[in-house]
């Protein structure tokens, strides 16, 4: 069993092109052996945007704190703490940070996602 | 793309034998034709907890809100909100409330597991 607190994950840039002040905690991934999917939490800054991009999977997603907003081919949904998006694979998507705190989710992918050479490596580091 | 708020996905009992006083909610599963991993929360009343067993598939936890155990054949460990748990699979585990508020945790486990027929039905509902 690994227990870890977020506070002690690093956080890293997320610098996919189109994404906009997100940074990316890794919190159970590949380094600590999971075999089918990875958790990694986001913040994205107040004014800030993951891409408006598509993929070959899916995401499942917590909102933890602040205000935002999920983009879809079908239009925008407002995003508080609480609510969870599935986004299905090759489904265009994007989330916006609408507030003024930080906006924070979890966001799990496929494991193979973050497992080198899986992916092309503009793939690594996006939920979103 | 689907968006939910937690508030309104209904919570079931934990039936499983060692369980006390625990409640679960689907969030993102079969019924949301999520491909590869479930999305559960689970609520732990003060003074319960899950059933001390292991299982052949993992877990990914992440603590939303009050204060408990983790048990593995390695010790017990506080948790608080915030914390990631990665229990692989075939490892003994339990978690407890130990606290005087509602032990509030999402845990992620293969979509296989809330197939019906995939697994047999003991396996079903049982996070932890």
């Amino acid at each position: 069993m690994i227990v870890k607190s977020t506070a002690n994950v690093p956080a890293e840039a997320v610098t996919m092109p189109g994404a906009a002040d997100v940074n990316m905690q890794m919190l159970l991934g590949p380094a600590d052996d999971c075999p089918n999917f990875a958790m990694r939490k986001f913040t994205v800054a107040p004014g800030g945007h993951t891409p408006r991009h598509q993929h070959n999977y899916e995401h499942e997603v917590l909102v933890l704190r602040g205000s935002g907003r999920a983009f879809s081919p079908a239009g925008e949904k407002h995003l508080a703490p609480g609510d969870v998006v599935f986004v299905p694979a090759n489904e265009l998507h994007q989330f916006t940070n609408t507030g003024s705190e930080p906006f924070e989710f979890i966001c799990l992918v496929p494991a193979h996602v973050h497992r080198p050479a899986a992916q092309p490596a503009a793939n690594t580091a996006g939920c979103s």
